[in-house]
């Protein structure tokens, strides 16, 4: 059967992005070897300087990811007797610490603790991508459901294929539900009621519903899904990587907190952000060139617009951009 | 005086699916009489396995609820001293604790602290109401003010009438608030700012205004609010009560939380269906009836549409549905 | 340079309304000197029970406020060699400390605690404004960047001036972030994505985006911002204030925490409300009205209407309005 295909990442590096096809077999399904690959590439673009941004597109012709390898979430639970929902939760806790002790996974392989496992690290490896000061693109060249729809969720930005496809969660008609993050990324990108009713329902949303209500940022053509999503990935990735990596931090995590301690997680980022090299370099350059003109750089007319397209404010409204004009 | 009328719910039973009149007396009013029945009709829906909705709808010829008992809101605090935000803490908190205890309550009637305790009640059976696999709608025949508002926020759906009716919170200006979960859920349902606005002004919204803003799921004819929640109730009652369940869970409480909270919500709800009986049933049925097709089901021209009909996968994408063909 | 003049509040007494005067000089800075006024305005405004609204407007011709002065934020940073964010997170939290102490502030002037200091004073500014029952207005003049667009958020009403200016958080250009609550604010007024979006670019809302999304309430011509500012201020300052406050409460502390913790603080600020002196006297005043009449007044034709205007159901739907009619 064609879900046992080995699934693979392949990835091509453009400069400061790079691009990762997703090949999930003829069937288009996201297996644990993709799960385990995306791992490894998520901590490589963290931890790469050069590295500012990670565009993923699907090779199929149609799909971007199809859904779960649904024999991956299936085969486990088979020989576990059923538990409550206490019980599942000691499961996912258990799972979690697994996960911390990572010498014990080999032992683990084949019981039924396994699957709990995997999703667990399925879930770690998205929150890395919230964390983190990478921009990821989903370039969606077609459908997406299940753990595709919430792969798709977990990334910054989202551009799809204009056309007679989908994205959504259909896991209710299987008799379960979301489970990579699909009830909680969803419900915090397009509103509680919004989610709530498409995952009891389980009918996802074409492209220009999904645009409508904000579940993508662009619809474009099928053949131009790629290049838009460069050009995202390029405009975002071109700020500071420190700054973005605080940025999703404070609006992802804290943005889901209490606003008392949502303040707290800002407070902290900030001050990370205000004391390192590149924001004491910016700010004093900013500073200055203020001081030099008689006018706030982002005042000037014209001065916005540029800086926006560059990304940084250096240099930013003295009258010429020559090198020896800026300070480094 | 009107207020003294025995509100009554009179329950029908229309296969899986039961309607429930309300009926406040001649003004319309939701008092402790109806705040019992309710509670006793949640708790044997949530527990019969053949019933997968309720739908609410009000006796009145143009209000669903006008709103709450006024009476049942005052007389308590009458013979109480005034307290500070930290006293009323302490006594929603008592409050609380005389509900998980049960035998107190008689002792506590006509003290000081009953109208907390009752409070709190109408609280835990709207969140009965959230963590259910049971799907509510709420079919508005007119206005809801107050506590009937109050209450239609605590359905999944709502259908409202067209015409010169109107649903919201007008608490402020009887110089009190919201107190049975307006603030929480209007905010979590149309957001922050537009809650906060309508809730400081005290102004209802019109039912196109409640529909712009996604305060209500639907707005039809008075004469057809019945039987376009019926639909709703049967078409989203047809999904497994388990996942309805689990689901709601995620998204009302774990969508609440912390991103990282919600998504350790997420994955214990996610194992509690995936090694459900019906669970593994339907993903072994859907792996089958992959293998045989070569394809995924619901990547098959027109499945996926029959599937959000029926409410499961079972049986799709085989070329038959006849019972031999299905696994059980 | 212009950076070190000193930033002034000017404060004008219209009733039941201040209005505040920015004037952060010729480029329209926001300062400590800001700062420190706006805190005991701030305390001024929420004690005295005369005062029921402030309306915010700034006296730079095109600027609200331009954004913070740079100077203030990189100072401090200079002198403290960089920090990961467990640092930063100490730092702030060791800030909260020594604002609560408040003797040790003088003895911290000039040491690199001093700037995570006054940042946490800020926060602790904007955070009483949200728990007040005075209801804040922004009457943005012209545009406001920054720390101007925190401040906005932290009112309860933005209006804004048409033409050509902006509204936003441009710090990522300058390599650092939001700091005073613009990653949590803006999240909560516009949702997660969208404020994503918008600070991870660092681009700003013109007013008619800005009004499309919610960041702003109205948008009207430059002259009639003001005007259109102390109508709201008005309108919305005529409720109890206690109501109000418990209001604003609930919706922004309670609403931003767990479904189940928000409820408890609804029911607590309820509380608070429903014995009050004032809420007392216009439930009694309320059922003794629609004793009277034999319908609940909010039902009377008209009579809501009335009330939305008046800001109290006092009186409402009895025949004649004059004093001897009414429970006072």
């Amino acid at each position: 059967m064609a879900e046992d295909v080995r699934g693979n990442l392949e990835i091509e590096n453009r400069g400061a992005v790079l691009v990762a096809r997703i090949d999930g077999g003829p069937l288009g399904l996201f297996g644990n070897d993709i799960a385990e690959q995306l791992d490894v590439l998520v901590d490589r673009a963290d931890r790469d300087p050069d590295v500012h941004a990670v565009v993923f597109t699907g090779t199929h012709p149609e799909r971007f990811v199809s859904h779960a390898e649904v024999r991956w979430l299936q085969e486990g639970g088979a020989k576990v007797p059923s538990v409550g929902v206490k019980g599942a939760s000691a499961l996912a806790r258990t799972a979690r610490g697994v996960n911390r002790t990572g010498g014990m996974q080999s032992l683990l392989g084949k019981t039924p603790l396994w699957p709990a496992v995997q999703l667990e690290r399925v879930h770690q490896t998205f929150l890395k991508m919230n964390q983190s000061g990478v921009i990821f693109v989903a370039a969606l060249n077609g459908s997406a459901l299940g753990l595709g729809a919430e792969f798709s969720w977990a990334n910054d930005l989202r551009v799809m294929a204009d056309g007679d496809f989908f994205i959504g969660q259909p896991e209710v008609l299987l008799g379960i539900m979301p489970g990579g993050g699909g009830t909680q990324r969803l419900t915090r990108l397009i509103g509680t009621h919004r989610s709530l009713v498409a995952i009891l329902e389980g009918k996802p949303f074409s492209p220009a519903e999904a645009l409508a209500i904000g579940a993508v940022d662009d619809v474009v053509p099928q053949d131009q899904v790629l290049a838009r999503a460069m050009e995202l990935a390029e405009h975002f990735g071109s700020r500071t990587k420190g700054s973005i990596a605080s940025i999703k931090r404070a609006v992802y995590f804290g943005g889901s907190m209490s606003l008392s301690d949502g303040l707290h997680v800002e407070r902290a980022e900030f001050l990370t952000t205000a004391l390192s090299k590149v924001g004491q370099e910016l700010m004093l350059d900013y500073m200055a060139n203020s001081e030099a003109s008689g006018e706030l750089p982002l005042y000037i007319p014209g001065v916005y617009d540029e800086v926006l397209q560059t990304g940084t404010t250096r240099g930013a409204g003295t009258t010429t951009t020559s090198g020896s004009e800026k300070k480094q």
